[in-house]
């Protein structure tokens, strides 16, 4: 039997460490910070790449690759983006191991070492822009929609698995315009692409907003975040689109003529997600007996397994199990069929709980002969006994009604962990009391912004984008403001 | 229009430069040896990886992720391997960066140096055998059949696009077995699916072989080979399997639980192929015209373009073009529809031909009032003239087709450049006369091996797997030897 788990009520964050090691994902690496993805995690990152993929697609994305490391002097042409970056990350100073004085150990060649240094990317416009100008001259080189599939380096000082870990695996989209209009609209559009993938896909409830001056990317001129919330009320940023105007294509002056022959710089935006987004799925779905997947996003959407006492009943339960798995399989649905003999029932249940496969399938003796199964849920833990004939189909349609459910549960959870707080006693109050999102009015300034996280460890998450304008006061400073924000602790 | 190609007669290896350039496949960086891949030459890779991740599904792989860095230490746990891969490599020495004493530019940070340095990975075997130390305890947790798709790093002299690059993309795959049998039957499966990629996929003839000892891979007990031969007669070495023994479990201490309750170490292989096989493919096949793309492989496999004189002919034609689009992309053919005004027929014509396109398709006013398609294969140069009415039907049968010519072009043009050397004078005579790969006798020895390289840069690619055991004397040192082995200059 797998390794018990913390109970989220006892304590949440070891719930989800204990979970991510418990259901075989991730682990730590004898690299500091630094994860292995196991093989049912990385299924999992695989179903989100494929997905994103096609969305990016079919937005007109094309994908290339740009090199790992980024010369030391690239990061300090942009002046916002080297304060936000250069600073903790992995320097490459040297090319050359050689035989220690020992005969056996290896060092570092002295004699080898790089006239100028290489950052390994934290992240990539520097590289990417720097790039650019070769292959921009024209209008007609525009729009450049490019996306790349890498990993990244950040010298993370605490590093929780998926969460925050020193390198970790993303898609980075840097597209170059000919317009500010035309730059806008792609970031609002990939923020949409990012909301539609997080909920449909995901079944995680998102908030569309903005970032304030304080927490925007480093070179961007506006931030646009989705933001969801995980079942302790923090807050978890699940994708980023930047609209980064001109500030690299000045840095690294991309320019192009306009079909009227005048020069002008390139507009620009990028845009991230990560394999944060599996610590999101994990913590906003998942409960105390393991993972809870939406089918969408599941490497294995049913299990079935078989009843018996004696080979008797296995020699007429496995063929029945092995017919329904292939008629699944021919409707796409993603199948395991666990035939170990040296486990018991009992022992698979449990197992494949804490794996999270959607739904679970078992057949009897007595089940063949009424022709019927038995389904669980892995969702709600609902039993369900349906006709053996026509089972593949009634599965089929079953899948959705659980992505929907899972859904809903994240989004009422949501729902009811929004509050609103008219003044400061309340706001503290209530983030203290039952945690979760605060709207509340905001002065729009930083120093009210660090004061309050200075004084209740609640950041701005975003500024909703559907929020309303109206008069209000400042929850903290009294100060006039325009609209309500997002306040939240955040992961 | 493009770039001008040097032809391959003037200078084989200018015209493959000038080739990927032209071709938009790739491009040198501004980090040394580093190449930015484009998104045409992406699209090749991303097929590439598509179809190679299905073959190894099929036989039973998963993919998972390990860490981009290895510690120095690691490096000399395995004493062959260390030899082989901390020589030329990145070294990751500090953690942070800070500002420069002039206040803008950015420096090293002293005290962020780190206790132990990092190598950017030229090859994980070490860092994933660390690891599987935890992930096997008994027979049960074996077979172990994993996979990594990454970025890897050697810190090459002297570089070429694709063929030789200090960042390369590659997979690896990372097998641990209960027995010697088991992982050498492993090491042979995977030269299989390689040579089937190569052949069927890539439509690149490979003669699979063993390396000798001079060329074995640092660490491995035997390393298989697929070979291939490009256009120049040079041979590339275009995947390899490796049988590593128990070396690699006994240098990190990885050991299991037989059903007997024997405590042994594991046996392992590894296998990879890289981004250079997209330089292969290029070598392989393409003209002084520009690339030749099995369409298998090919991003695009066939462009429509409108032939018109004027608008009213334009509103004939293009309509027509689009809805036969329609019908090759239900089809699944990949296609482009190039409805580019500003360029003229012709200079489309041969844009495409440089891409490789495999099957080009005309139509003018006068085709349509024939109701017939003009269709150009680029493999061959041959146009042929089809009735309109069932053409995607005719399109998709003639893809294959145009797969097959090109495979049973190379393969003659392999087969006619293999010659055999029974004496010395002979060998160095073909080799400078003819090129392409010598058959010969060899010794057995790598002494004799490399005074042949010495004298002639030809080294041995591989002792073919089918070589029949045969008594013969060694074409250099007239020692005797039981098979031939094949000699060529390689990239």
């Amino acid at each position: 039997m797998a390794d018990k788990i913390t109970s989220r009520a006892e304590n949440y964050s070891e719930w989800y460490n204990d979970l991510v090691k418990a259901a075989d994902l991730a682990d730590h690496s004898s690299v500091r910070g630094c994860m292995v993805i196991k093989p049912y995690g990385y299924a999992i990152w695989e179903n989100m790449q494929q997905e994103l993929d096609k969305r990016f697609k079919e937005t007109g994305h094309v994908n290339a690759y740009f090199p790992l490391f980024i010369p030391k002097s690239f990061l300090s042409r942009e002046a916002a983006h080297v304060d936000g970056f250069a600073k903790e990350c992995a320097v490459v100073t040297h090319h050359r191991l050689k035989t220690g004085p020992d005969g056996k150990s290896v060092i570092v060649d002295p004699d080898a070492k790089l006239e100028e240094e290489l950052i390994v990317r934290p992240t990539s416009e520097t590289i990417i822009w720097n790039t650019y100008r070769d292959w921009i001259q024209s209008y007609r080189d525009l729009p450049l929609l490019i996306n790349q599939w890498a990993n990244v380096v950040r010298w993370e000082l605490r590093t929780r698995l998926f969460l925050r870990t020193t390198e970790f695996l993303w898609q980075e989209g840097h597209t170059a315009h000919a317009t500010s209009e035309e730059a806008i609209s792609e970031t609002e559009q990939m923020l949409e692409v990012y909301a539609s993938f997080a909920e449909n896909f995901l079944a995680m409830p998102v908030i569309k907003g903005r970032k304030t001056d304080n927490e925007r990317f480093a070179g961007a001129v506006e931030t646009y975040c989705i933001e969801s919330m995980m079942q302790d009320g923090k807050a978890l940023q699940a994708g980023t689109s930047h609209f980064l105007g001109q500030n690299f294509a000045k840095a690294f002056e991309v320019k192009f003529m306009t079909p009227e022959n005048k020069e002008e710089f390139v507009w620009a935006t990028s845009w991230g997600v990560s394999t944060r987004l599996i610590g999101a799925l994990i913590m906003c779905h998942s409960d105390d007996d393991g993972l809870i997947l939406p089918p969408t996003i599941a490497p294995i959407q049913v299990v079935l397994i078989p009843i018996y006492k004696n080979d008797e009943e296995w020699n007429r339960v496995v063929p029945v199990l092995e017919d329904l798995a292939t008629q699944l399989k021919a409707l796409g649905i993603r199948i395991k069929i666990d035939l170990d003999r040296q486990r018991k029932p009992g022992w698979k249940f449990a197992q494949w709980e804490l794996k999270g496969v959607p739904l679970r399938l078992a057949l009897g003796c007595r089940d063949l002969d009424q022709q019927q199964v038995e389904l669980a849920r892995r969702d709600n833990k609902q039993k369900i006994t349906l006709p053996l004939s026509g089972l593949a189909t009634a599965v089929q349609q079953l899948l959705p009604e659980i992505q929907n459910g899972i859904f809903q549960k994240a989004l009422d959870f949501r729902n009811t962990h929004i509050h609103e707080a008219q003044d400061w006693e309340t706001f503290k109050k209530v983030l203290q009391e039952q945690g979760g999102f605060i709207k509340a009015h905001w002065d729009g300034t930083t120093e009210t912004e660090l004061k309050i996280k200075e004084e209740t460890k609640a950041t701005i998450r975003c500024i909703p984008l559907d929020a309303p304008e109206e008069n209000g006061v400042c929850v903290y400073s009294g100060k006039p403001s325009r609209r309500k924000v997002i306040f939240a602790e955040a992961y």
